[in-house]
């Protein structure tokens, strides 16, 4: 068949996911078929987990095409419900290669707990020099937590927002995990293990000392 | 011997369990040689666990044949003694073809804390969409906790009367774990899973804002 | 050498304590170098882990023979400064053929929460069953906390005490970690498991529900 | 090329470095590219990591030598940032040959919990002992918590201050993580193992029975 990507590409990057999503799963990030992961292709296209697949177990039949729509290219499997939300990302950030959506205890924990304040902000952790851009501790860092939706696109057009004002290299769904992303799959990795630690961190402030963490309203 | 089940899908649900059990023992959600599993083999008989075995490091020979009165079938040894409890799901629901029990710290401490109210109530969580039949995060759902008993019989009645009430996909025992179940093994896997992660969710919520958990009372 | 104990089952008790080791180091349960592990040879002799060695990378060389006064046999290496506590299980015990000590995070916690209270009370949990002689969930157990002491014989003649008062399957020291044995190797591991496990749940209903935690004073 | 250090010897610490902290980084102990690692070579080198690098998946390539102004010998690649403060160790302490610096979760919200106070005590544990010099659980033992800085030499200059004031084996930065060391590279684990260990107990001393823990202020 004729495919409007680079076969080649696609194999590479499959691979690539392949290992990425084990180490995940092996952490328990990804509990009961959730979460779904993928990396740019090219202009137009990138490599998506297929819907409802054991992440701990993926092998390249578990991954697909999809177009910037979130539809899927030459293939006749479904693609992760939210497929758009990686699609909308590489449409709009040309510099964006791989998007990683977790579901841990712990992202899941903090979007409920925050999501009322819309945001996280960590302040005075070293690891927030892991987020692109970031070149000291002092700096502060905010992840927004979006409501949940099933309507992808209102999600879409919420993640829009936050993209026009200013750097963002991952968010929150209430109830829901964690979206990250990076310019290469390095980079998306590293973004991830930082924001999940730092999440770690605030939700054992709050345990503790409760007014050392960032605030819930 | 001749037997009164197929000896090939016997040897195959063996290995499907065997490899699962290694997953979930590695988890230590089957701590002291507890937990039981099983898959349905036809209509009268489903293969099981022997009773009293370290679940991490199962064989073919640490499984049996039951019938769904939870008798031994062509075999010497001793089902678990919660045998009845699995065949009795059996026997009720043909849909059902592997039912899996464990013993994870999160499951017994939801199960002390809840039994009390009597069940958890599950709201807001995207994983809500990981128990079948629910196609929403805007779902509730409830897992019903029952109390403790050695009588296998009186429990086996509080189930009837469950299943009788609607769908159901699992319930925890107080101080003891959690039954989960599904149409397929990895259905009854995604289902522990998705219990699993919400009960750990909510044990959370208890530490840290407990009056945004399902109340205890 | 003419050695006073069979060196075949020193060699064999040797590889199996390898083996339980590697898997409880694994968890964490042996920190620093803590931690120490014993068979029984005979009458008169155990196997022991020699002082300060790496629980998770634990060869034969590892290990040496002692007498029932903790007293290194045909070795001149050091055995562990608790060979003591080990050896008088022995000899107090002929039932007794295996003796696993491990330094766990939730052990140590529990020792010095329940310290005051010098013992801590199972209630309610299915898994009192793994414990020997317990055949209901209904049944109490009580595992004792003695105060630390660097002086063995102290320690050995409160163990003593309590030998002497009933059924005795563990007992934990004071900032420092947990005793299990049992009549074979299989037992104690089953023993240790299930005491780490239902001391982790005390903690967390310390941590959620406090009234209904074994009371700390 | 003629190297000013031993080409033997660097490849031997950096075989024991990998190992090291491939199991390091096993317990996510060094998220996102944290953390970093280094082996004295002779009175006037080091081999230490490569900055920026998944702390999981070394290889002989990701270290490099230094001197002990931290600097680069014949090597273009940029060693960590902390490079100063672990060739500082060895400038002032000639029987130091390893320093551990990781990033535990534990060890960063202690730091946080513990940086208004400026230490942390353990007191009760039987692991005190694992730290060099230690020979009794009676013993007190002091962790210091230095404030964040991302200026080097004055977080060299605040151990300096400590070093001469008597023994010293690690010390906490707030935000940032554990420095261990050891006059070996077993010894430095085991002073990195038993201080987390310690600071897990605390932590959760915190969260159970705050009145017991190490104080705050």
């Amino acid at each position: 068949m004729d495919l409007p990507y680079c076969a080649n590409q696609f194999a590479e990057h499959t691979q690539t996911l392949i290992a990425i999503t084990a180490r995940l799963a092996a952490r328990g990030w990804t509990p009961a078929t959730s979460s779904n992961f993928s990396m740019r292709l090219d202009q137009q296209h990138a490599v998506i987990t297929v819907s409802g697949r054991d992440k701990g177990q993926l092998t390249p039949a578990d991954f697909m095409a999809i177009d910037f729509d979130g539809q899927a290219v030459a293939s006749e499997q479904r693609p992760s419900a939210e497929a758009l939300l990686h699609a909308h990302l590489y449409r709009r950030r040309p510099e964006i290669n791989c998007v990683l959506h977790t579901h841990s205890h712990t992202q899941t924990v903090a979007s409920r707990l925050y999501a009322g304040a819309g945001r996280v902000h960590f302040d005075g952790y070293e690891l927030i020099k892991a987020i692109a851009g970031n070149t000291t501790h002092d700096a502060s860092l905010t992840l927004p937590v979006l409501p949940n939706s099933q309507d992808m696109s209102t999600l879409a057009a919420q993640v829009e927002a936050l993209l026009d004002a200013g750097p963002l290299w991952g968010y929150l769904i209430d109830g829901h995990g964690l979206y990250a992303w990076g310019r290469s799959h390095s980079e998306a990795c590293r973004h991830l293990e930082a924001f999940e630690f730092l999440l770690g961190c605030e939700l054992d402030l709050l345990r503790i000392a409760p007014q050392r963490a960032s605030r819930l309203s």
